[in-house]
């Protein structure tokens, strides 16, 4: 047995007898029965994943995983490669999006090159695990090798360890990686069974002649390997990318934990999506976080059987929607553990 | 001119030109233009309310009054009228979903007895403005004479100038008041011009033969009364409640201040829409929290021409959703502050 196999193994079902205690430590709070929403559902979530009534306040980290596309030879992105590269080093900087809202989150983060073209500066804020140098484009044959892919998603299973050894109790995912709506595409279009054009949308912003390019370079790319959805991580190898195939590993790595795994947007859904393919019991470990407005983002997480917590138009990537959503799950475990009870705080319950 | 015409003529346009500044700065930040959505106009909209691009972090007051409701003798919720004596006891505590959702975006709780029934005990946790022993019986005559409602109404004006004066810069306002929904229902139809039913819902949770009973209540107190929409401060007198006016107060106070005013759910926005039929500059000041289930919401949020920011069905009230709204502001001018510039970062942009 693989330790990819060993992993996906150790994944049960969330402990649903927890999120019901839960609910019931919720129905007496002072306030009419379910009233506040989905962030009750939230806590109960939380106690579900983690097996406990009454989780404890979490230790949060989002992972950010970047690397670079052979695909983006064929002209889909609005940006140059080696952008990546430089928004990984502005992330090791602390200046980009995920930094400022996971600094508001109270998250850290954690930036791993997952195999950007040009190798980064050795910096301790970091970790270099460059599985390549960019997949290969994947409309001449596949992007990665099938050991390519299986050390990336195992790559990102030890992180999600490591961090949990470290006593973090709440995963955010986060993705960079020039051109990886395109894998991400071909990916939902092999998941949800939906054409490329249904799951294709404008990533960081291409124009009309573009997005008709990127989709015939999806249809190829699908053409040329012939992924199949009952072999994700074949799948995964022939269109994915090293960034989606580590945050996919983190998802099981977490799942594995007992760790909520708070989901971006698309890319991260995506990701997500792959896992709970290598690993279906994982699903119940995935908070998707927000809507993108990313095309494909809506089948994806149709297919995850999940409704994100937050629509605000966001489209950036990075872990940004999902360090907004961790605090969203603070503050619906603060409720469980702050808010006072009918009887102690001597307000009559008519139980409505 | 009195008191309340003078500071409803105070309320300028919103300076949409420092809006203008602040998405220019937003597009030099490392990220696809405008990738950040809601987040990207919320900072904008701070910014064009408080006349500057770069709005300082906010020092945040969340305003929660309550108040009874002589109406709810005719049996109009799931609660009795005691609760809203005892939740503002428990507001002081500390104890209650607004303490806690508080807390947690570092706002403070102002609250206000603006006239329940039984008089609290002297607390310095709450400020008792008492209009009255609750309103009258709308079904009967009008809720307050049209002096109560002034008085209301400028006493919330007082308060949000009072904050302001100690350097709050966002306002958050929050309800408490067993039967309130039927009130705001009432004032709803009024200001919509959509009939009783169609802005009437469960409010705590009533089961059917209360609910129809409730649009019964309300149809009779419009027959009685007769408000018209064009006269804003007699309808708020004839079906409205202290608390609401007062709430309309602190969104007139807020905007003559230049202080950004969120709304927490249905009670609030119909607060709000009322400050907006008093003085219909005031509406640019409002930014609506969340879209609660409370089936009037909707076109109230319609009236008030915005869409909220958060949908996570909350129904609780006492500025819940305004606390967790507070969080995304914060989040969205924090960006605005700490996030790199492509120079900055040595990022290439390319204008996507």
């Amino acid at each position: 047995m693989t330790f990819l196999s060993h992993m996906c193994s150790l994944i049960t079902e969330v402990d649903l007898r927890s999120g019901d205690e839960t609910q019931l430590r919720l129905d007496n709070k002072t306030k009419p029965r379910r009233s506040l929403g989905r962030l009750e559902e939230l806590a109960c979530r939380i106690a579900a994943i983690r097996a406990t009534p009454s989780p404890a306040p979490p230790q949060k980290a989002i992972v950010v995983m970047g690397g670079d596309h052979g695909v983006v030879e064929e002209g889909v992105s609005a940006y140059p490669q080696e952008v990546t590269r430089q928004m990984l080093l502005n992330f090791a900087r602390g200046g980009a999006g995920i930094n400022v809202l996971a600094r508001h989150a109270g998250a850290k983060v954690v930036v791993v090159d997952m195999g950007v073209k040009e190798p980064l500066p050795p910096t301790p804020e970091i970790r270099a695990v460059r599985i390549g140098p960019g997949t290969r484009n994947f409309t001449r044959g596949p992007a990665m090798t099938r050991e390519e892919a299986t050390t990336a998603v195992e790559v990102g299973i030890q992180i999600a360890e490591d961090l949990a050894r470290h006593g973090v109790t709440l995963l955010g995912v986060g993705d960079m990686g020039i051109g990886n709506t395109t894998p991400s595409s071909a990916l939902a279009s092999v998941f949800t069974g939906a054409p490329p054009e249904e799951v294709t949308g404008r990533g960081t912003g291409i124009d009309d002649t573009t997005y008709r390019r990127k989709i015939e370079v999806i249809r190829r790319g699908l053409e040329v390997n012939r992924p199949c959805a009952d072999e994700p991580l074949d799948a995964l190898a022939k269109v994915g990318g090293f960034e989606i195939a580590g945050l996919a590993g983190v998802v099981l790595g977490g799942a594995a934990h007992r760790i909520p795994i708070v989901a971006d947007g698309f890319i991260t859904g995506v990701a997500a999506l792959t896992a709970v393919r290598l690993a279906p019991k994982a699903a119940g470990y995935v908070i998707t976080s927000h809507r993108s407005v990313e095309a494909g983002h809506r089948l994806v997480l149709q297919a995850l059987g999940t409704k994100p917590l937050l629509d605000l138009d966001l489209r950036l990537g990075e872990g940004t929607g999902a360090a907004l959503a961790m605090g969203l799950i603070d503050a619906s475990l603060r409720i469980l553990h702050e808010m006072a009870t009918f009887d102690s705080a001597g307000v009559s319950d008519t139980g409505a």
